[in-house]
């Protein structure tokens, strides 16, 4: 099988780094384009990545860079050539990607980690498995916008973990009411600057700008239902308080809810752990268990349970009945904010469309 | 007028040694006996508090000790000279607490920051100002036990500061439910050995063992209404999941209220500011704002907040109408758990039962 | 007295913060003028504090700001208006200062924080009791340039307490070599960005650019004899590894001294706690002890000793006799980079200046 | 090839657990006997590591312990049956170590992470490729105490990296002097409570108990020379500075060096790069390079590169010519403490004997 050519729109940045390594080696897709901003454009991705004045390999993976990509000449990202390309992962910032993401658009399938189109009523926001049948809104979008291509997104990094547990309770129990109190890391924040140390050491930051409406909005979007041309939300209430702590990477996420009728904790364990079955089959991004599952008290933690499966898996919980909400349950969770919740949670929606045959 | 010799169980802990600074240059309140365990016992404070292995010095105050407190003897805590004691500040862990505070009580008002006797339906659990009137427990507790002392209760420090927010809610608008995520500071867990630097490091702990009960428990019984003979439990439920972060000292809380009724942000702001007054003029270690309120959306923070009014402060920000609680409230407050939440806060607590008489 | 008028240029920055701090209530200055770039000249301090985005207060002192510079208008730093000012604090990027600080050193006297004219033959960096004497280089620096005013810099702020502890040494004993690894707090690095959290958190940066040319140099430097018209720098060798930690204040300093004869662990402690007599009762930023000395051997620690005589203080530990270096003596030092290193130490420049004369 | 049957002792503690993982699938050695103190004798090894009262499992890597160990029954340590066993690793506390480990190496090599017999005149601390020749101090040790068996020893982990780097600095250049200032991870100091987390976070503690007599002791023997009968230490001095930071994993040392004759960096470079070479060839646990050396200023990094070659490799960077010392040389390092410094660097230490016939 020819291996399907994919660009990645800002490659020298933290998240186009992350897909580098997320495409490294797969399977069906191979790194064809690196695309960067022009001051990068016609050097080496080496170069580019390069500090000229301090000599350091702006270089912020844990893992070392491919070789490969390393020799690889970098393009403009505001010049793609479209005939080399099959499908484009867009890793740039939401201003950029308000442009760049449409122009390509029209010819190509764009898979965007940016905010800029997550809110269109014609653009799905995607987690496979959770609603892969969004994928169908992207013909509603071909048709609206005359493109060959399309733009599909992925949810913000703290969306992820918390609809990926609340499909299983709400296929199984009904959801009402979702309060949610993340403790987020510092990965998510980016490098530009991203969270300043002394803000951060001995401290909490109680407040991540416009990420309490993201959640709200994309969770009650990704749990609705597709009706043939458009999305209708799902019919709960969510609300959260976002915080920022001083953790690398993993999101942690105080969850409590109140379902659609009571259930035991073993009923909640068992939705958890059944759910997600056959993707791991079907997708090569895709992790061995969806949702893991702790007994012991102390987890998650995110320094010890945000690498399970690769950072794919979600991790739970504290799985405690609530004394409070009306059938409620409450728990904890722990989703690795730069993997599922970023470039390789990318790589896996573009699996999961070209098994659907849009990629 | 003569002051009152306070004695301090458990001087050479974290909390006694808190107690220490707490009743440095008190006005009404004096530093007559320190006492410890056997092994310090007959030994000045200064050589107690001193490692003789590494000759570190084992104080855990920022503040220096008093010189005036290390050169005094110190005394065994399971023999204190009640002649020389007007009163007791019970700094000792639990178990110790079980036999020693009841011994002690039979004379003399004991003032227990351990947990051992708060659940006793003739103890009070007492913040100054949010459940003054219940110190009128204390009559019931004498009658009841025959002693001429009594023990009364300070909350746990992760109560406290959503007790102290959640009072003026309650008088001015009805609570009927809260959902609490606490981040709580590593100074919480004391230092035997406490949080170990290795387990919380780019890190969250979501437990905390049985604190979601404490604090659930408390806080219905303080906010309850004193009958004559017993407390009522307050009619509101409280649930929450406790985690521990990587903070020296103040807890951080995001609370999530539904109110007896429809109340706007600045009807809230409004009684947050409101409650409290007189009680400065009154204690000289109220604070001089109860309740401090904050409209920079990154506030309050736990480095930057905890100190306020000498960490005497509840420190509240970021409120907000919650979208899916009924008559939905939600904010964010930190509380100084070692200050108001520990020693200087039980001084409080015996400065109000001084001014009602009680001391 | 009249108070002396002070201008503070980059008054909206960090370190201009901790200028409005250092100069509250001073008992001989006054902050006359707050200025900053033309964006925030004519706003009130408060507004121009203000990120309107997202309405948080830029202020990053733990200290409230006092309410008085809150109400002043800021003016343009590049036009001050020298009519008004006594002295001028500059607390700008060296880029900045390279231009403005000769523009009023022709009127007035400029103490400079920043590193644009620390080298130059003509200007001394001072360190009040340690080399008080290189002030008379000033008169130099005014023939030299036809000026009125002047220019007068502090050292970097690891320059600093190595220089302090390093003083009693020479005078005592004599210094051959100097061998220090430094272990930064982040607050040196300013906020633009500063040390990224990421970047951090567990973890240990081992570079600071230019960092520890700059410690070798200035030590020298302050260190050296004045001789008429020049300063002839020390004659001992420098040589350090600077590494940044994640600490927010306090540098820390691993020391290794080969001095110019043997002398013992006591010989050293008595020249550490002799030295800077007199400084406190002449100077009012002055610490009541210039070095204080640790014999606890599990300090200084940063957390614990930077705020020792309010950050003015350089606390020592750990002094033992050195197996391997000739004469050799070996000790750890703490001191506070941003009171002492920073405005606070400007400002008793700025007092010695005045003592003698030259404000 | 039969497998050697491993034993460990301390099998439930920190450093037991990195041998469970260094063992596991390793080509040579299978672990037949976990032994641990007697109340966890009898145990299956997952009961023994589980948490009675929490219900929490006390595993303490990043990696899942294997299944096979879990269900193995843990034996009494001091009774271990010898027939089963071929080579003991000994994992446990000095004072245990005093009396268990001659009591197996009667009949069996004990490979030792403890301190107990390191410093004894026929007992070698063994680095594989730094001195393995000292290995043949086994013979005068079994002659010395008619032992079939033997013990040895691996450096403290502080030691290990700059006995890595010295070695081939000795070998090319000659040392005369060795100036260090380490930096050290949390997970040094294991969990017994080790370092709380109150105590270090930001914050650094300049004093390890008995740690900088340890590296100075220990280098000079490890580097020194073998003469048939006895060690003669290196002819070289060492002193030391040894510091704790906030960091989980990973020590880093600036280390200042005055050689044998003038050498340029890219000497140094060379001789480090040269190192080593052979041994990963011989020895399944060796790193692929036994040091790393990087251009990049901002490197070597604890949290970056401790992991190099599965934390076996030491990794050296800011390799710069010193101002300051005769023939000076000062670079930085990073090693990992509890892979090549402990455990897994303790099953090299087997391999080479192995190797040489000892096993």
């Amino acid at each position: 099988m020819r291996r399907i050519r994919a660009a990645i729109l800002g490659a020298t940045g933290v998240v186009g780094q992350q897909f580098v390594l997320a495409l490294q080696d797969h399977p069906w897709f191979e790194v064809a384009t690196l695309a960067a901003s022009e001051r990068s454009a016609g050097k080496t991705y080496r170069e580019a990545l390069r500090d000229e004045r301090t000599r350091a390999m702006r270089w912020f993976c844990n893992e070392e860079p491919p070789a490969d990509a390393l020799n690889k000449t970098v393009d403009d990202a505001s010049e793609l050539d479209l005939t080399k390309v099959d499908v484009v992962f867009s890793a740039v910032e939401s201003d950029a990607a308000k442009d760049l993401e449409p122009q390509y658009a029209e010819e190509k399938p764009v898979i965007s980690t940016a905010s800029a189109y997550r809110y269109f009523d014609d653009v799905p926001i995607l987690i496979p498995g959770v609603n892969s049948e969004h994928a169908r809104l992207i013909d509603v979008q071909r048709k609206n916008r005359g493109w060959k291509g399309f733009i599909t997104t992925q949810p913000n990094c703290t969306t992820t973990g918390l609809a990926i547990t609340l499909r299983p309770l709400l296929d199984c129990f009904g959801i009402e009411k979702v309060v949610m109190t993340s403790l987020q890391a510092m990965s998510g924040a980016g490098r530009s600057p991203g969270v300043i140390g002394l803000d951060v050491l001995d401290n909490v930051i109680p407040y991540i700008a416009g990420e309490e409406e993201k959640v709200q909005k994309e969770t009650m979007k990704i749990l609705g239902t597709f009706g043939g041309d458009r999305i209708e939300p799902a019919k709960m209430g969510v609300t959260c308080t976002c915080t920022r702590v001083n953790v690398l990477d993993g999101h942690t996420e105080a969850v409590f809810t109140s379902l659609g009728r009571k259930c035991s904790v073993d009923d909640v364990t068992d939705a958890f752990l059944g759910f997600g079955k056959g993707l791991v089959e079907e997708l090569p991004s895709a992790p061995g268990q969806m949702i893991v599952v702790h007994e012991d008290p102390f987890r998650p933690q995110p320094r010890l349970d945000r690498d399970n499966h690769d950072g794919m898996a979600t991790t739970v919980g504290r799985i405690r009945e609530d004394p409070v909400l009306e059938n409620g349950i409450k728990y904890v969770l722990v989703s690795h904010n730069t993997r599922m919740g970023a470039a390789k949670g990318a790589v896996m929606i573009a699996e999961s469309l070209h098994r659907s045959g849009y990629i």
